[in-house]
């Protein structure tokens, strides 16, 4: 039997700066990314997605970035590695406190934007984040792109890697997603990101924007909350999911 | 024997912006107010300032505040109350975690500057300030002004309230702090501060602005870092507990 | 012939964070009040939404506000009068900088949300507020709420005040806007709406919550972007100023 | 006879964070480069030392950077052309209303930190960066690296460059300055400073760190407010001038 967990970034609104369709998107998902302040996701926010995320079952993660309202956490900066592993672990246990406080466990993390590009590339940045983690709770998993950089560097320090893989993200031959600025990299049709998730997880391969098949292995596929077409996709995946009995792992039961 | 802790707001630098002289002062107080990123307090300066704290076996508590840099703090702000809670308990985990990592223990939380202030006087904001920290943890302590609103809150609340008074700010008759625009309001002597801390231990009164005995129960003593002579009043106050037997409690051989 | 200025808040996004329907409104408007970065508009922004301006020959105002973008400026901030003088003039000065860059003049200024209360009520701060822009250039004219405080303030420093009233707002009997916290605060009926519109316009008088009369006498009116009906109100307020033969105002013909 | 302009970055302080020793530096300089509120110089800062530079007869200059108070200017952040553009025009603009309210002129541009270097060495950002500068006003002369890229930009965009050199820090043999985590990069010795000086205005040529002459055209020398010795070496540099009768150019009486 067929299992896959499904992630989205929630809880990015920033005081009245609304961003994405939490409480549409969470009946769908199984994992949510939860922003830590930096490049949204005020305290209140974060409390209020965090008690979505428990009433629905859904695991929890913390989705750290670099310090960037202004860019949406989409910008690379150069930080040191001293204020990159001390930004990190601020962020994190932020939203773990807030998390236990109301019952809640944090399951894992996973970096956002231009840090989740950065480490998916980037040998000593990999590192540098995810021993920052590691030293800040053994017990969390990582979530990254799979088949990336980042994918080694945690199985190289014994930490878990949750491999995620795109739903509405066109890939390219060497399995990098391709860049927001070309036309189609962001799928939305409801049916072609049903068909790329069936693909990923049952024949465990992508077809890629040259149309060649990469094979790609994946416990976890990401969709994003703020395609416009989020809701038609999540529902597209959840009849493709149905009609090919994979089951959507409900973490709260595990 | 009479027994005293000394405490001194710490960690206030942010980025390459540096305030107070926390490597001299450590070695002379038994508690530690440490910024949380609100008003000062970068994630890698609150690293540093943990470990200062582990090193010199100091008693660590928070020191959130309103989200003001530009203003370090010492702005009121007329925040919601789920925003003031959630703030709170934002600040509170994220020093809380970066304390327990690095193999130490969150023991108060102090708020600092304006907030600290309108806790001091208001009912509603003292209120739920305390019930967000009690909600986060209820063996949390927290440290505030000797004889004001916040500390009847806190025992209303069954909070553990750690009453502070200052070694170098002059008291109003009605036991306030005499306003910093009041020249004067700020003791710099060395030996007068001495003189009011031995006060306030010794024979539980504080000489007023206008030469009255104030009565007043503190279980610990405040020096301010940016006072420019706060070593010298270190140095001064140590002496004087010394000569009238007055010990500082060491936190950690508690 | 009646004529009438319609103005409405603009480039209030922030980044990726939208905020507001700028493209649908211009078409509406005669005035628009730009954000300056403090509470929204980042500089990016800002341009956009001063060419969109000159585009449709839209009378230019800066909005500025109390730095707080996670409050969206609708927090009061006890700033000290030098950082509050100062920080209005930062930020109109932004503002002007590139607007005149673009081939257009800024008009007005028109303070955004706490900041606008905050001198419609306070002497001192209005004042304050008053005098840094008249400091600034003695040309620039200020908007604010008809009848208040603030009204009086600009007068007795022989500022051009325009008087503005709400489309979208229900008075209360002293002249005040019912706090947005009471149901039916905010007018969302078109009708409705349009009909207060006419009333203040031709009949110098607002029906206030308690179905009495008051008097006004404004130049300007205000519709709220964010208001979920703004571009139906603005339509049904178009059909009732053409039904009436009220003219609005097209600056850059003036 | 030979001539010098001596510039110095100031009014960096953030609130009640301070940087740098603006009083005691302001008459020992004949250019000032003003920081714009990214990076440090919230606006009262800003408007203080715009009043210095006035009475001192001090040339000014705009000191933009990026959105960066954590990191004080100095980590590259990868804006998109836009942001920048914009926030470089945002940054100019609030400070050239300041000082035209306050009776000054606005000179040039300085960018401040990672963004001096990055344009130092990179042709597109330096082309962004500064047709930003020209399109707000082409009379805006910009301060830069002296013999650089940015330097070979500005030329070909028909501008007036400022080719400046540093008094106190140590240079590489193929011009660039050697990274301050080299020990002896940031030369601290008045003597050795003023001897730099004395060589880059008289000899036109500098003393690189394999102790080579590299030749140099410099029209400004630049102190570090923040070199602890800044005063001293200012007070030294004044001396050699003297000696060897060099002119420090007023340019209020120019």
């Amino acid at each position: 039997m067929l299992t896959i967990d499904i992630n989205c970034d929630m809880g990015e609104s920033y005081g009245r700066f609304k961003v994405g369709q939490d409480k549409d998107v969470f009946p769908y998902i199984t994992s949510c990314n939860i922003a830590c302040g930096w490049h949204g996701g005020d305290p209140a926010t974060m409390e209020r997605t965090i008690k979505l995320a428990l009433e629905y079952g859904v695991r929890i993660g913390a989705h750290p970035s670099y310090p960037d309202l202004q860019g949406f956490g989409r910008r690379y900066i150069q930080m040191s590695m001293e204020d990159l592993t001390a930004g990190i672990r601020y962020q994190i246990s932020a939203l773990r406190g807030l998390v236990e406080s109301l019952g809640g466990v944090l399951s894992y993390i996973k970096p956002h934007g231009a840090l989740y590009n950065r480490i998916a590339s980037n040998r000593t940045e990999a590192q540098t984040v995810y021993r920052a983690i590691k030293a800040l709770d053994p017990g969390l998993s990582v979530m990254g792109l799979a088949g990336s950089n980042a994918e080694m560097i945690a199985k190289e320090l014994g930490m878990t890697f949750i491999a995620e893989a795109f739903a509405d993200r066109r890939y390219t031959p060497d399995g990098q997603l391709q860049s927001r600025s070309i036309a189609g990299a962001v799928i939305r049709s409801p049916e072609d990101a049903a068909a790329q998730v069936l693909s990923i997880i049952r024949d465990r391969q992508v077809i890629t924007s040259d149309m060649t098949a990469l094979p790609i292995t994946a416990h976890s596929i990401c969709i994003h909350g703020d395609n416009p077409a989020a809701i038609p996709i999540l529902k597209e995946v959840d009849h493709t999911l149905d009609k090919f009995s994979i089951i959507k792992i409900r973490h709260d039961q595990v």
